[in-house]
């Protein structure tokens, strides 16, 4: 049985913001999101965060997901914290394992972490990663003996000139056997910061004569701790690359890997397009259609041969043949069905459209069911709320909305029914019925010349 | 007499794509677009496209350009390609040439091929292409002798330890004499995948003492084959920055080159400032303007003093000391003449606008003539569509229309006419005279006091 | 007593540009304004800028900046620029010193001019930037002896191929005692071009014995002479990416280097987000809040929680908790208090708009003022403008506005006061009244049917 721990108590000082470390992005996901995929479906227990006065902020992104918040009331340290966590396991077998990972280093792959897991039956009482870094500085340098076996780690301040050359490190992630958490009351904190350091943990196993094996990881990327947004704006392209090679092999083409953002939670058919300057986020699912350029669909769902560009797609679903854009606002819970086309400057809010129809321009529709083969005219703007409640429109199968009329809701348009342009439509229109409510047109002769001659005396004076 | 001959029958499996290899698109030009113009000027003859079941996509989308489309019915490897090529020729001499070129190749450059062209008056009975590549993998070997001299080509499966190290390899360009092609009958296919290979007739050929030359060429980027997605990226990227290197050097100021795009169709002035996130494609003509950032230009000329910030412009044509956007959307056959502003979230579609008029904000006109001078005020939208039918709106010069005005077209707003703003606009108004068309104001004291209390009490409920 | 001269007749051949080359932009501001920059509030006394036929363009530019311009009507050389420097002086001291910097180096730190401006104390008649450069063409190379002492400079064309080796070379800025430039009137133009150079100055002080001395710099990046769009390009990269560095330092989050351009002049808190394809340009002042993606903001300020997200903003000032976007213009002199929404296809021009209030879709705000809790609907627009003046509108607080309502200015909406949807509003509405001018709905049963009927007998005709 193997409990993840994963330590989010750190101030994170060097990121220079007030938001906490962890819950800094990477994409669209907080790192601490990442480092818990690492082992998702791999471990079935509840992963234990360790977390300090940023607990709020966690908790609530994380909301739904099922995680075991232990509170380190103040920062004591890294084998403080895991004594946090030791002290929140209510039964446990000795036998068991503490997977312990830092919450900051969200390119970990989930095969490592596999890996190491699969260590524990070895059993060692210790394992833990170590990666050759091209900069090993303010890591432990692991040392090895002659044949190679892993002899002890040193830790930089306590490490002789050529120890420091030393490119192997300790990068932070360990399999404790639990039986050995109970050593964590022997540590001391006789250290410049006060702190109690994990790392100690093992001098003292190791002095105990438990036994410590090591797992040397080759890409160094994987281990890369964010402590800046430098750090974090390394990690993001790392990931981001990684995302689109995903991608590309599948047979997605995408026309600019630097202007494009895709999510890790993004589906993408082979034959889909990807034009520059696209962002796609959440869990969005795109079939074999041309999104971009400059398009941003977060969690929605595109069918297939669609177009979307200058566009923002939000919490919707679009079906195939839709032709969206330039320029239109596409927001939750919002269906748009087969052979669309939505046009500029268009928003959709909470609106289900059916097959064939169009509402190409300087459109509102908000709480609005469309029938199919209608024609919502230019400047169509549905009042759904009237202050106070939200209501809803209703227009069935073939009717044509005449340009820049106004549907004030409750409302219905029936079958095969017409609005006049530029009426304010408040009751119900029957089927085949011509709707109209709008002045009749006046020319006054001559009236421009007037206004003309009095605005010109005016500017005289 | 050279005769080009295109392979394009090939399925592509690596691009996981449904769409044919040789339409996926560098910049806004299918590869084979790419292929075709390298020889476009030197050769008069009609190109020779071998096409599989791509044959329509191809077809369709070089609609109106003379080519003889071949082809091979199934997929039985290059030699079979060629010999369906040959046995379309109906009328050709003997010392006429064959110049086989893949359609995958699309950076090929056009100085190359007039050289390979050249090499024809050299009597050679095949001249191919070499050039020496980074990872030779997969590519025939050339072997030479000590002085230099082609011996033969060695391929990857038949090659020996030392001489898969060479990097000298066979690129796939070929000038044949026609004479030679009728060898291709004799090509087995004896092979894993059973087809017959085009570099088997070489060495045939030389095996018959038929006099063979190579062409080495000495910049590798340019016989990238894109046989992935990750190729087409880098054939992307390698196309759009010589193009853009092009514009640099003839004094277009562009402030960034990743997030610029330019086909090699479009024509920029000196002077021209292209900035960030600017897509310009098609036969676009840009004067001495500032386009972007984030504008797309397709197909369109755009005048001298221009300013197009993030909009889309299509199949149009504007003038001088044009302002457009931000968020503009010009689409096809519009025509905007000088000194004129077209504002934000403004539509034009077969619009034509005269000069020092003003579409400022919030409008749609569309099938309209627009005079000089004119005031087209916010939220004016033209009802050119009746559901069945499109007509025309016309507004003569000096006309001033109020805000939020419908024009329901056929209808005319004669010189120096004025449209009270929130009118519909049913019929012509004549010149100077002010068309009207709306209710009067109606103040309801206090009715909103109770309207909020019934509200309020209806919550309570 | 250090007077700065900045050479900028130079005609810039290479730019191919008609515009002057020192008013090409890096970022938002010309290459004169960082040259400029370089010694601001190092050096009280007003710079002398020696200009050309280039010289309204640039003072227009710079009006309001203490400037001194000297024309240099013919283009006879470095040394001849100086010298028109050199007789625009009314009263100066032999012991000033002039500081000769070219117009076209906007990358050089104020550090080193710093560092230059106190060589003044080691009493050198003349004392030079050196730098050690990786292609050292076209500059004159540093002759030193094996003590590295400064010998002499030798010209290209006059060196050996020795000495063309050498990469230490002449980058152009000089500290020069006022007493040797009378020296200026001894130099000869006996050369290919006809010019007088600066460096010919340097020759024949030391030829007369004067002291000069040299001071040598080491990041070659800061001597970029640009010199065609080719060298712009990247001075532009080097001088966003420096920006950027100190913007991550401060704890800004940037997501992406490559998309994000922040002008020299900009302020930002830590705790931003600035997201994919930003412009932030002028004197803009960015609380934490997060900007982008797709979003263009200059000379604004922006307090903190807001979100800006495709959309342009300009000389504007909004508060905290404003969201806006997607698809949003805000213009001169509006002012956004806070808690606001501003939603998509909105524009707003000198508008002031208190807390809690929405102006969420295609509306056009201008000259308006709104108070808070104020609902403006869908498609409002204010006609600010009748053809000739601009009136304000005033909306009170607690005002719902209907939606697609027309405020034809000069006009009031008293405190609680509502506008029925597709009014034409032309008189003030009193407090908690309705104003309504609209006309009644009417329908036509059956009216439908007789006008498909109609338009498909026309059809069949």
């Amino acid at each position: 049985m193997i409990y993840p721990v994963i330590l989010c108590a750190g101030v994170g000082k060097r990121m220079k913001s007030v938001f906490p470390k962890v819950m800094h992005c990477v994409l669209d996901k907080p790192m601490l999101w990442w480092v818990l995929r690492s082992f998702r479906g791999l471990i079935d227990n509840e992963p234990i965060v360790v977390v300090g006065k940023n607990k709020d902020l966690i908790s609530q992104y994380f909301a739904g997901e099922k995680i075991n918040y232990v509170v380190q009331s103040e920062p004591l340290g890294t084998a403080h914290a895991l004594l946090c966590a030791y002290k929140s396991l209510k039964s446990f077998s000795e036998e068991d394992y503490f997977l312990v990972m830092p919450g900051d280093m969200p390119l970990i792959k989930q095969e490592t972490i596999k890996n190491l897991c699969k260590m524990s039956e070895q059993n060692n009482d210790i394992t833990f990663i170590t990666c050759k870094v091209d900069d090993p500085k303010g890591y432990g340098r692991i040392l090895r003996d002659k044949d190679n076996n892993f002899l002890r780690i040193v830790e930089e301040k306590d490490a002789k000139s050529d120890e420091l050359n030393i490119k192997e490190v300790n990068v932070g992630i360990y399999l404790i056997k639990i039986a050995l958490l109970k050593l964590l009351y022997n540590i001391e904190n006789n250290n410049a910061q006060g702190e109690y350091y994990l790392t100690d943990l093992l001098e003292l196993a190791l002095k105990m004569g438990y036994k410590i094996g090591t797992m040397e990881i080759f890409d160094q990327k994987e281990v890369l701790g964010v402590n800046s947004q430098k750090d974090l704006l390394e990690a993001q392209n790392e990931a981001k690359r990684t995302i689109i090679d995903v991608h590309l092999d599948n047979g997605v083409q995408i026309f600019d890997i630097n202007s494009t953002w895709i999510g890790p939670e993004v589906c993408i058919s082979s034959g889909a397009k990807i034009m520059p300057a696209s962002v796609i986020y959440g869990k969005s699912k795109i079939g074999s259609s041309t999104i971009g350029p400059f398009s941003n669909v977060e969690n929605s769902t595109i069918g297939d041969n669609c177009n979307v560009i200058y566009s923002v797609i939000r919490n919707s679903t679009i079906g195939n043949s839709v032709n969206i854009g330039p320029f239109s606002h596409i927001r939750e819970e919002t269906v748009v069905h087969d052979n669309i086309r939505i046009g500029n400057f268009v928003e959709l809010k909470k609106t289900e459209i059916r097959n064939n129809s169009k509402v190409s321009h300087l459109s509102y529709l908000g709480d609005t069911s469309v029938g199919s083969n209608v024609n919502v005219g230019a400047g169509t703007i549905t009042c759904n709320y009237d202050g106070f409640d939200k209501h809803r429109t209703t227009i069935e199968d073939d009717v044509f909305v005449g340009s820049d009329s106004i549907l004030v809701a409750p409302v219905k348009l029936s079958k095969g029914s017409m609005v006049a342009a530029g009426s304010v439509i408040t009751r119900d229109v029957p089927e085949d019925s011509l709707g109209i409510g709008r002045a009749s047109q006046v020319n006054k002769a001559g009236w421009v010349k007037i206004f003309r001659s009095t605005k010109a005396k005016k500017k005289d004076d």
